[in-house]
């Protein structure tokens, strides 16, 4: 059994195509893919990390229009929550509440595409069974650099030394299969409709 | 060393919301996403399946505007193919070209939610050792029954026994990592930029 765990999907501050750092727009099939994603390998929390008001609504007006054939799909599982979601205005207020719902020894893990001696899959693992995780993950052109002064460990890269310019869905979905695996069950805590 | 590999996205004959049989609409991001995808794990042919001249043309005209872009990043790493994509009419049609590309023995692999007892992915591996696959997606609500009357094998659902509803681009990307995995390296074969 794995501690709890959740995820963040960053819009600010992340990388532009020349390299700039920019809040980027919302990619309205990621908070589908994202929660559908995080509610089978069993996640407590998906945060979306946007500062811009506008977009906030927008993702509140997307998940109460579809939470009705949602639901209608839940009920019939009845084994992991729906209300995943939750916005905020940053990694940090991230952090903040994901520390208050799992507890205070939450580990925060960077992902991306850059940094090539990251930390592997099976140490990773150990990682998720012995504190509550939030895998963070970037937007537009990956993670800023002010994401990575914290120190907090960083995922290796995925297929690299190659192409691997994955889409952040599918580096999502690959690496919550690895680290919780087909059989694998995550504590669930704090769920909002329980 | 595995051999060559292709994956189909069908959007003919699918199931809808209902269970009646359909064509689905292309969604566009699936055009980037799977075609990202199966450039990472070093796949030879990405078969978009719709019988729709409309739909068709989309296709095209998006893929050709994208190819600006991604042409350049493609530049940059020059180890796998940017022309992986093939609009095709059918599943049928999508088989006798991968034939023809990769050789007669090539094997068709469905993939979808439905059936619990399904070919495992250890065997699966083996299969990818000795034969070229052809790996089947379904669009909307998955596969429609025609496409099981050939007693093609199918890959057991991932993450049965709970909730389970990924989209088609986390399964697709969950399931090439499963087959091909982090160093795994398929044949490639065909490639039309070459």
């Amino acid at each position: 059994m794995l501690r709890p765990m959740a995820i963040a999907l960053v819009h600010h501050p992340v990388l532009d195509r020349r390299g700039d750092t920019v809040t980027s727009a919302l990619t309205t099939l990621d908070i589908h893919d994202l929660a559908r994603l995080a509610t089978s390998y069993g996640l407590s929390r998906y945060y979306l990390v946007t500062p811009v008001l506008e977009q906030q609504k927008l993702i509140e007006r997307i998940v109460n229009h579809w939470r009705e054939g949602f639901g209608a799909e839940y009920n019939q599982d009845r084994c992991h929550a729906l209300n995943l979601i939750e916005t905020v205005d940053s990694l940090d207020e991230a952090l903040a509440d994901w520390r208050r719902v799992a507890g205070e020894d939450v580990q925060p893990v960077l992902t991306g595409a850059r940094h090539r001696k990251g930390l592997g899959y099976r140490p990773a693992r150990e990682v998720a069974r012995q504190h509550p995780l939030l895998l963070v993950f970037g937007t537009g052109h990956g993670l800023a650099p002010q994401n990575y002064a914290h120190g907090w460990p960083e995922l290796a890269p995925l297929r690299a030394g190659c192409y691997n310019h994955l889409s952040v869905r599918a580096a999502a979905a690959i690496i919550l299969d690895r680290l919780v695996g087909e059989q694998g069950r995550c504590q669930l805590v704090g769920l909002k409709d329980e």
